[in-house]
C-alpha cells in the first residue's frame, strides 16, 4: 500500500541502535506470543542493531512442550534470548504471590542490568498481564532503566483505552514480526484465527508518525542524558 | 480483505433504524468535510433508514464557493440536509463569541427537536473543533437528546487520545462515506492527500466489534427507554 | 413528586425492547442483592419486554440458605432466571483464581450467547466486585455483546467516582426494583438499614435525562448496527 | 424524610467556624444565582459563624436591574456582601480578555486577603463558568488561600463528571439556601422551572457523609496547619 | 534555607488541633517505616496537639524482631500508639485474603471510632500498599471519618503520579519525622541509603503552600461541618 | 549535596546529542523566562551538543525593551537563537486569534523543519501558556517531529497536576540554567523573588532518575526509528 505522506515530512535517523546498542533490553510478557504481538518488530530491530535482547516469559499455563517450542521459535526468529521465569512445566501465574514474582524479577534486573524494560500496560484486560505489569513496577527502584509498556496483546480484538506516547518504526522488521507471531500456531492457525490484524494495526500506527509500520509504547520513565 | 472472525460471534439486528427512524438527527461540524470524515458512514445509514439527518456546518473560513459546493455535494451523497450556521460568505469561528454560537445552536435545537446530536469531542486538537464542542455542551439543557462525540477529524494523521465507547456498523455505507469525503477535492486531491486512511481506520475499528467497517463514538448522554 | 420538566422535552420511544427482545441478557453480580441494587429496574423491564434475562450471582459467602432464598425471591420479582456460579454452599470469591472465574464465565458466554453483559464497574470499592469486573473483561474476546457497567452497589452510602454515560428509564419498574431489593431482608431490614436511598438516587438520576426514575450505566462496548 | 443512618456513626464537631471565622471567604461566580445554587448553604453557614463572606459576581449579561436586584436579595438572605466585577450595566464575560479578568481578580485577592476562594470547576459545561475558573487559577500565586470548586451550577439538569472530595454539612442552612435560590425568580418561577432538584440533590449528597443535607466541593489546594 | 515568600502571604491558624484534638486518628500502613515516610510529620503534630493517634502496621514480612523494635521506636518518637494487624511473627500480606483484611480493619474502625483514616494511595506501586488501600476503601461504609491517602512511600526514588490536594504544615515536626524515619536503620543506614530525600521532598511540597515543610495528601472524603 | 544512589545503578550514555545534533529544536514559550524556567537546562545542553535551538517567544505583554533585553541575554547564556513571534512592541496573546497563531507557528515549522518541538502543557494554569499549547497541537499535522511539553513555568509556586514521563539530565547545565533564569531580573530580583526553587525542584526531579539535576517532560509524540 502506497503511503500518501510527503517524503520531506518524514523523520530522520533517530536511532534505537544508538540508544540501546551493546546494552541489554528486557522484554517481559506473561505468556508465549505476548511479546511477539506487542513488540515483535521492535525486538527484532533492537537485536539486529546490536542490543542484547532477553525475552522473559513469565509462565506457560498449559501445553507446555508445544508452547515452549513455539516460544523458542519466536525468539529465534526475532534474534532474542528466551528466558522462562516459572520453569519446569506448566504453571499458572496466579499460583505465585506477587512478592515472589517481584523477587524473581528483581533477580533478573540485578543480573542483567538492563538499559530498558518493556512489559504489559495497566490498560490490558487479561489478569495475568496485569499481574506482570504490577510486578514490574517496583523493580524500577533497583535501577534507572527506561520503562515502557506495550499495547494490550490479544488473539482476538477487544477495545482498550491504551494511549501510546512513543512510536517505534518497525517498517524494516514487520515481516519478521509477522513470522514470529505465526510461530505460535497453537494460538492462531490451529484455532483458525488470522494474524492479519497485527499487520493492519501496525500500519495504522505507522501513519500517525509517518512511517510504514509502527508499534506504540506508553512511557513510564525514560532518561535523555 | 476477508474478515477472520467466526460468523456465529457476529452481532445481530440492533438497529439504528429502530432508534432514530422518523426522527431528526443533528450532526454539527466546524467546517466542510469534518462530518464526512468523522461519521459519514453513520449519517448515510441513518438517512437511508428513514431518519431526518441535518448536517450543520458552523463556518467556511475561506474559498467559500468552492467549499460550499463540496459540502453540498457531500451532503447529497450522504442523503442529508445541509445547513450553514454562519452563512453569507467566509467567516472564522473565532470571530463569533461562544455565547452567540450557543444561541444559534439553541435555536436549531428548539426548531428541529433532535433525537440525537453528534459533534466533535474534547480529544480533538483543532481549536475550532473544540469551540463547537464547547458550544454544543450547554444545548443539552434544552432537550434530552442522545449526545455523541466523534473521532478527531483531520486531513493528516496525528495521534489523539480519543476513546470510543459506541461503535456504528458502517459496512453498508463505507463506500458512500469514502465518496462523500472525496467530494472535498480541495482538501484532498488538490493537496495530493490520499483518503485511504479513513477506510483503513474504519476497518480497524470494525475489527473491534466484529463488523467489516465501523465508526467509533464517545457517549456523553444516551437514554435507553 | 411532580417532575418539573416540560413534557415537550421528554425523549420518545427509544426502546430497550427493540434492542434485546427475544435475546439473552447476562447480568453478573458478585453476591445476592448487587444486581437488584445496581440494575433491578432495567432487568425487570428487559424481562417484561421479552428478553431472556439471566442473573448470575458469583457466590454466596455465608448464610447460604437465607441468602439464596432471598436471591431466588429477588429474581422471581424481577422475572429473571437465577444462576449461581460457585454453587453447592457458601464460598468466597477470593478462594477462586481469576483464571478459573474467567473460565466459568467463558462457559456461560459460549452457552448463552448473550446480546448484552452487565456487571460491576472499576469504580467500585468492594474487592469482590472488582474481581468480577476483572473476570468479565476478557470474556469480551469471545463474542461481540454490548458490555455495560453499573453503579457501585452498596448497602450503605459511600462516595464513588462512577460516571454514567447511558441512562435506562426505569419509571415503570422502580416499584418492582424496590420490592426486589427488599427481598434481601437479611441485608436491610434485619440490619435496620433503610432502602429509601435507592429510590431517591434513581429519582435524581432520572432528572438528568428527563424521566421519573433512571439507572446509570457506563459503556465499555456497544454496537449500533 | 427520616435519615436511616445510625446516630453513633455521625461525624462530630469539625467546624467550618473554627477554620474561617473572623476571616474572609471569596466566592466567585460567573452570574447571579450560580453561587446560591452551588454553595448557598455553605456561604450562609460561613456568614452565620462569623466569616466575612464576599459573593463576587463576574457579570450580568442582560436584564441588569432585575438580576442585580435578585442578586442583592440572594446575598442578603445568605448574609453575605455582594460585589459585581464588571459593573455599570449589562456585560458579557467573553467581551473581557482573560488577562484583564485575572487582573481584576488579583486586585480583589490583594485587597481582601481571603482565607478561602470558591469558584466554578473545570467539569462545568457553561463557557462563562469555565472562563471564571480559568481566571481564578492563577490568582493562587498571590496568596496561599484554600481553593475549592463547586458542582456545575445550572437551571436545568445535565449530566456532568464533577467528583466532590470535600462535603459541607448544610443541614442547618438548606432552607436559607433554597430561599436564596428562589430569590432569582427571573430564572426559575418566571420560566416555570422548579427548584426542587437542588434540595433533593443536597439530600443525596448528605447521605454520602451521614448528614441531612450537604454540598460537595472539589479541592485544588488546602492547608492543614 | 531561607524561604523567599512574603510573610504577609502566609496562611494563618487553620489548625489540625481544632479538627482532631481529643479524637482518634488511624494511620494504616503496610509495613514498618511506611507511615513515618508518608506522614510522620503529620502524625507527630496530631499527637502533640492532643489527638489519639494509632499507627496500624499491617504486617512485618521478615526480620520480625528487628523491624518491630524499629517500629516501636518510630511510634515512640512520633508519640503514637503502635498496633500490628497480623501479629505473632513474620507474615506476608498476600497470604491473607482481602475479605479477611477488611474484616480486621472493620473491627478496628468499630472499636476505635476514628475521626480520620490515613493510608496508602492507588498511585503507589508496591503491591502490599495497594492491598491495604483496597482493604481500607470499604471500611468507609461503617463510619463517616475523613479519609486521606498519602504519597507513595519508598526507600528509593521512583516517579509516581500521586497528586496531592491537601497539604499539612509539618515545619514544626520535620525533625521528629526525620528522626522517626532513621529509627528504621535496617532499611536505610544498614543498606547505605540516605534519608535526605524525605526532607528535601517535604521542603519542595512546603513551597507550594507557603510553609517550610509540608506533607501532601489526596482526599477521598472529608466533611466540613 | 551528595547524592546517595549507588553509582552502579546510574544510567549511561543515552545521549540527546545523538538524537538532535545537527538538527533543529524549536522551544516555544508564551513569554520571556518561560523557556528558561521550564527547560533551560535541556536547551543549553542541546545547543552545546550541536543542535540548532530556536527559542520562540510568543509575545512580550509589557515593558517591551526591558524584557526583550532579558530574553536576549537568556538566549545568549543558553546558546540559542531567539525569535519573537508577535514582534514590533508589546502585545497581548489574547489579542491574536488562535487560527492566526497556528498560521504563524505553521510558518515556522515549515521554514525550520524541526526534529523536536517543546512547549507548555495542558496542566499549566496561565491562560497564555494554554493558548500556546493549543496553537502548537495542530502543527503536528505538518511534520513528524518529536513533541514534548514542559512543567508549568511560574514565578511563584502553585500546585499543578503535571506528570513527567521523560527526564532530561541537566546536571552539566544546571548552573547555566540558573544564570539564564536570573537574567530575567525584572521578574525575580526586582520583585524580590528568589530563584532557589528551580534548582531545588530540578534536584528532586533528578533523584527520580538517578542524576544530580533533571527536567521533566510529558511526551505527546516521539519516534524511535
Amino acid at each position: 500500500m502506497k503511503r500518501d505522506c510527503d517524503l520531506a515530512l518524514q523523520p530522520q535517523g533517530q536511532s534505537l541502535a544508538s540508544r540501546y546498542s551493546g546494552r541489554t533490553v528486557l522484554a517481559i510478557g506473561a505468556h508465549p506470543d505476548d511479546l511477539e504481538i506487542g513488540i515483535g518488530g521492535m525486538l527484532a530491530k533492537l537485536a539486529r542493531d546490536g542490543a542484547k535482547v532477553v525475552m522473559v516469559i513469565a509462565s506457560v499455563p498449559k501445553d507446555f512442550e508445544v508452547r515452549m517450542a513455539e516460544a523458542r521459535r519466536g525468539a529465534e526468529i526475532l534474534g532474542c534470548e528466551l528466558k522462562l521465569l516459572l520453569d519446569g512445566g506448566p504453571q499458572r501465574l496466579e499460583d505465585v504471590k506477587t512478592c515472589d514474582l517481584v523477587g524473581m524479577l528483581d533477580g533478573i534486573i540485578r543480573e542483567r542490568e538492563p538499559a530498558a524494560v518493556l512489559t504489559h500496560s495497566n490498560a490490558d484486560f487479561h489478569n495475568d498481564h496485569l499481574l506482570i505489569y504490577n510486578a514490574c513496577l517496583p523493580t524500577q527502584r533497583l535501577r534507572y532503566f527506561d520503562f515502557f509498556c506495550f499495547h494490550p496483546s490479544m488473539c482476538r480484538p477487544v477495545p482498550t483505552a491504551f494511549h501510546p506516547r512513543v512510536y517505534v518504526d518497525v517498517s524494516d522488521t514487520i515481516d519478521t514480526k509477522m513470522q514470529a507471531i505465526k510461530a505460535h500456531a497453537s494460538q492462531f492457525r490451529c484455532r483458525a484465527l488470522s494474524t492479519d490484524m497485527y499487520r493492519e494495526f501496525a500500519h495504522v500506527q505507522g501513519r500517525l508518525v509517518g512511517v510504514e509500520y509502527a508499534e506504540g509504547l506508553d512511557v513510564m520513565r525514560m532518561l535523555l542524558a
